[in-house]
């Protein structure tokens, strides 16, 4: 474990409450964040607004400067936007480092049904980063994200589409580069854990069911639409949805069936 | 549509990219919220951090005072945290109004594959929410609370449980009430939406398949905990689970199905 890299724990990102489910592995958190369909990105509109805002967004862990960085390793975190949204107006206007953002993403990965709503819990996975977000103006850069965010999406779409991007689908889309400063994660897995004064109680435990729903994202038939002229849904499509619809249902189920030590529960 | 009541436009939470997709009404709004198992809640921790944090939270709207409210009516959120995490003890803390949160809610519904990758997007529904959050110091209202963000899990299972909570398990548990100032839903559902200048490229349309993956989320087989010792899973339970499944399959499905006036898709 010598080797492996973690955030440093700030105030900002360290983890008070069910300590031993947090992580600051960035193996763990990149992946949490790679595997999430939707960000979520908040930011401060300004000093007029006494509201911080939320964006959903999609996005991506890489690294444009060393490629071949694995996911355990420092990356920037790149977010999809439109050139003229207000957290692209104000990344374009900040100076300096950046707009500090923070990046969330979170899963659910079962209900987990215990004795008395007190010990009720969730399977889940969650992840949060904090950083500086700059637009990405190297054309280059700019067109690798694009790249490596429609692939996250479905994995080698890019080159099954019409590319490259022209001019003006270049110059509407913008790419965000967080430059992260921490982040942290926090995982709950594993079935029921319940206290002793309801567990010794006959009358609780003779009425009350317990156990885990699995909760996982599937995908459906990919339906084509009216104006689609290829016969066959590819081989790329079908295999993805297939092997993700797998991975998807084995990983709720199976953390159900990791148990953890009893005080290490709930 | 004279009686639709909707949130006021306001800098903060008005839409400014595909505005066609955009609602200010309350029962869009707080229907998205309160179908999703994880909200994401924003605030700022103080001057000395530049970070906005986001903690994912368990949530409901609804209305103590007005417990016949339906969801187009204004409604509070509640929402569900221990008594020591950081966002408690700044509400706590908090004089006047509040303190500021942001609420977000989002769920992706499909994979929308276009001919170029500029105009691939989801179908999804997204919310956010603005307003003060308190703590609930009124033992009546925490406890009405408890039920109601317990049963938003599980419909039923408050009852199906072990209760009332006992004077610890009251105490550890702090309920949060957001006074809404604002809020806006974005929503995109349909097919494929392409430009004449691909279309009409038969290189491209013979080539590139084009569709909709639906997206949804599924609830797994519930698995007996060790110490279960109820027989049969109840039917609360069961029923839930397979209407929900069946409620989510059909809206990613019959999503695509609504064909929007070319001019406003994509």
């Amino acid at each position: 474990m010598g080797k492996t890299l973690v955030y440093p724990k700030r105030d900002s990102n360290t983890v008070n409450r069910y300590k031993h489910r947090a992580t600051y592995d960035l193996g763990a958190i990149h992946s949490i964040i790679n595997s999430s369909q939707v960000l979520h990105v908040s930011f401060n509109p300004g000093p007029s607004d006494p509201f911080p805002a939320i964006l959903p967004m999609i996005g991506q862990m890489a690294s444009f400067d060393y490629p071949s960085a694995s996911i355990d390793e420092p990356l920037d975190c790149y977010l999809h936007g439109y050139v003229s949204s207000r957290i692209m107006n104000l990344a374009r206007a900040s100076e300096d480092e950046g707009l500090p953002v923070c990046v969330a993403a979170s899963k659910v990965d079962g209900l987990v049904l215990s004795l008395t709503p007190n010990s009720h819990s969730y399977n889940y996975r969650s992840a949060i980063l904090h950083g500086y977000a700059k637009l990405v103006t190297d054309e280059a850069e700019k067109l690798w994200a694009m790249e490596l965010i429609t692939n996250s999406v479905l994995p080698d779409r890019w080159k099954h589409s019409r590319i490259p991007p022209d001019k003006a689908e270049m110059s509407s889309t913008v790419i965000l580069k967080v430059r992260i400063v921490d982040g942290s994660g926090k995982i709950r897995d594993g079935g029921v854990s319940d206290e002793r004064k309801d567990t010794d109680n006959t009358e609780v435990t003779e009425r009350v069911w317990t156990g885990v729903v699995p909760v996982y994202e599937t995908f459906g038939e990919p339906i084509p639409s009216v104006s689609n002229k290829v016969e066959e849904i590819p081989g790329y499509i079908t295999s993805y949805v297939a092997k993700t619809n797998e991975k998807n249902r084995d990983y709720a189920t199976t953390a159900v069936g990791i148990t953890l030590p009893k005080e290490e529960q709930h």
